[in-house]
């Protein structure tokens, strides 16, 4: 027997069924905000990938050459190709552009719990515009995701990394060289923060309020004019990214959103393209389990080999979603039985037939493959969770007769052919 | 600027619009007669997939070796991963298993229109019966999926491989050789059609039969007598392949769906692993191109270490139907402008928003990301093709009043927030 390869994953019906829900779910809930989808290949050059993740990345990726030689790899990440396709038309897209695409990805990486080596994004972009108002759109969509999957406990931790930079740059440190230490910050201990920090420049003063800066976590409102003091001489430099962050809290307010919002500094995202606003979604009762982010990247689209563009966005994982939903109870069961199946007694074919073309013209409705007696027929049609059978019967039918069941309440009636399909229309 | 591999395809929206009607149509269709969605990996053993197609596969694939120095490929096609999946469920999936799934190939060839090295297609399988209603299913559903899509111009050739092979096999020649030559026909010379049965073994008795056979072409009704008649001693072997073809067209004239459908033995399908029932799809108008195919394959599971078990199925490729719908002026147009357009003035970002997150509980609506003007958001929203715009200014305000705005009549009715919230609901 042939087996799959490790790490990735068949979606047998009752697998994919939830999914299906998933992903049809997302997609209507961005198309209200005016996003649009697109696909890309899933296959782009290793240059394209590299120039956007560094060369480290090819360890991790599925990169080989083709047939003509190339240097090609399976995409890690929709982003770069989204930010290709806008290149390569930046010139005549109408501005602001908003994609949205369902996507499947592949790394070459240990398999583990909710990290396969094959798995599905849903990923959420506008390009064109920089303003509090393209971020408020990029997190209320995200927060309105979670909603309409029926998620109620998650917070998105909001922060502008500008914020941060202006606070080191102040202290004459390194941003570049403070983020990764600061992204770390959860899963080191306390010595060793402050040692790392001490490495690059962080002296006791620089730390002591870098630390009251990081644990000011609350409603952005109530929490921003705590950053602006905690700054201190350092403010002044990131008073636009504070009044952004200010705004984006406004407009949260007034979209009814803000419950699902707070502003947490020491969200940095590792990833070094990302700019100004950045945002982490975490599982409120699993202990604070990140879910997934997004934020600002001004930089990417020139970096491609286009012109200067704005953009901001998001990435869903698929598996990590699917996890979080069963956990909670409401991940899609599947429903898989016809609305109609119809049992034959004897030689009824002719009518049967006509029959089920009628009702498959708007209903899920099945018929025996095989020739097995009428009780088997019915037998399976319990086993597969037919709603209703109609019994198609040689002594019903002389007199133009069917019988319509209900399987659930077990009503039955005598129905004439044409009663029949006025009913089931 | 990084240019996007040869062969392979960006979806901006405008292009994806009308594959997104197409998969929702073809899966929508599909559902009523009982198919359940899958998904399969990407990526698959090389073994696998030359264990059903040979290995001069390999030469038109994407294989190379991962991380770990296995042999695995992007999936030609999705047969030979579905036929896994049921071989490693065999003994626990109700039977018969009916499945569908959306996926996406990949194929090293040459690229030419229609023909991409990265294409996706619809397939749809029933495991577990061999029946002439079983048949059946596959075909009624295959045309349903034309006709959903609006298409009317195409015939499904239908034939029974036993047929030809009990003829064959009656003038002591060998099918398996036969076949190939069969399949090769409308693309030779008659010269050298006759010439390379000659090699075969083919006597001037038996091409004669063959050529009649051949040409007979018609409802199935008509032409099973005609191909019984024309068999002459090869008819006794064949008998239940007949008596097959024969339940077939009389199942599909209850259906409805004869007109669709005649028999063609020419029909053989190249592919070793087809048996029994064959058919191939051919567009009326454009000179019988062939569009897709399908039909009965018992043995493949078998082959690939499963229990011996029935199939048939059909895979429709997408690129071909694309080509077909825009061809027959019936791809779907795009219509991309979001139903509201919210359109400030003033300072009232409070209202608009408030507004904003009412209206798209249910319907797309969009507002400007910028601080533009008044004028230029109106225009923008124009642009887009917005259905209606919401005009929320400073003054109408005032008195707790927006607009509402027909873009395509004109009208326009002022109303308080909270008529425009029932109206808009």
């Amino acid at each position: 027997m042939i087996e799959k390869l490790r790490g990735v994953r068949d979606f047998y019906p009752e697998d994919y069924y939830g999914r299906r829900q998933i992903y049809d779910t997302l997609t209507r809930t961005v198309r209200r905000y005016g996003f649009k989808e697109i696909a890309t290949p899933s296959i782009e050059s290793l240059e394209m990938i590299t120039k956007k993740s560094g060369d480290a990345i090819v360890d991790e990726i599925y990169a080989f050459k083709d047939k003509g030689g190339r240097d090609i790899c399976l995409i890690p990440e929709l982003t770069p190709s989204v930010a290709r396709m806008i290149v390569s038309r930046q010139k005549v897209l109408t501005k602001p552009v908003k994609w949205c695409s369902l996507s499947r990805h592949w790394r070459y990486e240990r398999p583990q719990k909710g990290r396969q080596r094959e798995f599905y994004q849903f990923n959420v972009d506008v390009f064109g515009v920089r303003s509090a108002r393209a971020d408020f759109e990029i997190l209320a969509c995200g927060i309105d995701c979670m909603r309409e999957l029926g998620l109620d406990n998650f917070m998105f931790h909001v922060s502008n990394r500008n914020i941060l930079d202006a606070f080191f740059t102040s202290y004459g440190v390194d941003p570049k060289a403070a983020f990764p230490i600061v992204d770390k910050r959860s899963k080191v201990q306390e010595d060793d923060f402050r040692e790392m920090l001490g490495e690059i420049g962080v002296d006791d003063k620089c730390y002591g309020r870098l630390v009251s800066l990081l644990e000011i976590k609350g409603p952005l409102h109530e929490s921003i004019p705590k950053i602006a003091a905690a700054l201190g001489e350092g403010a002044e430099n990131a008073s636009s990214a504070i009044d952004d962050l200010s705004t984006l809290g406004v407009l949260l307010d007034h979209y009814g959103f803000s419950k699902h919002c707070m502003a947490d500094l020491s969200i940095v995202r590792g990833l070094a393209y990302y700019t100004d606003m950045v945002f982490e979604v975490f599982d409120k009762k699993k202990s604070l389990r990140s879910l997934f982010g997004g934020g600002r990247y001004d930089n990417l689209i020139e970096l491609l080999g286009g012109q200067s563009m704005p953009a901001a966005g998001f990435a869903i994982g698929i598996p990590i979603l699917e996890i979080l939903m069963k956990e909670e109870g409401i991940w899609p069961q599947p429903d898989f039985g016809p609305e109609y199946y119809i049992v034959t007694i004897g030689d009824v074919d002719k009518t049967a037939i006509d029959i089920l073309s009628h009702v498959r013209r708007s209903h899920t409705a099945e018929m025996s493959l095989g020739t097995t007696k009428p009780s088997k027929q019915l037998k399976h049609a319990n086993n597969i969770g037919a709603k209703h059978v109609i019994i198609v019967g040689e002594r019903e039918l002389a007199d133009s007769n069917v019988t319509l069941k209900d399987l659930s309440s077990g009503d039955q009636q005598l129905l004439s052919v044409e009663e029949l399909k006025k009913i089931v229309a």
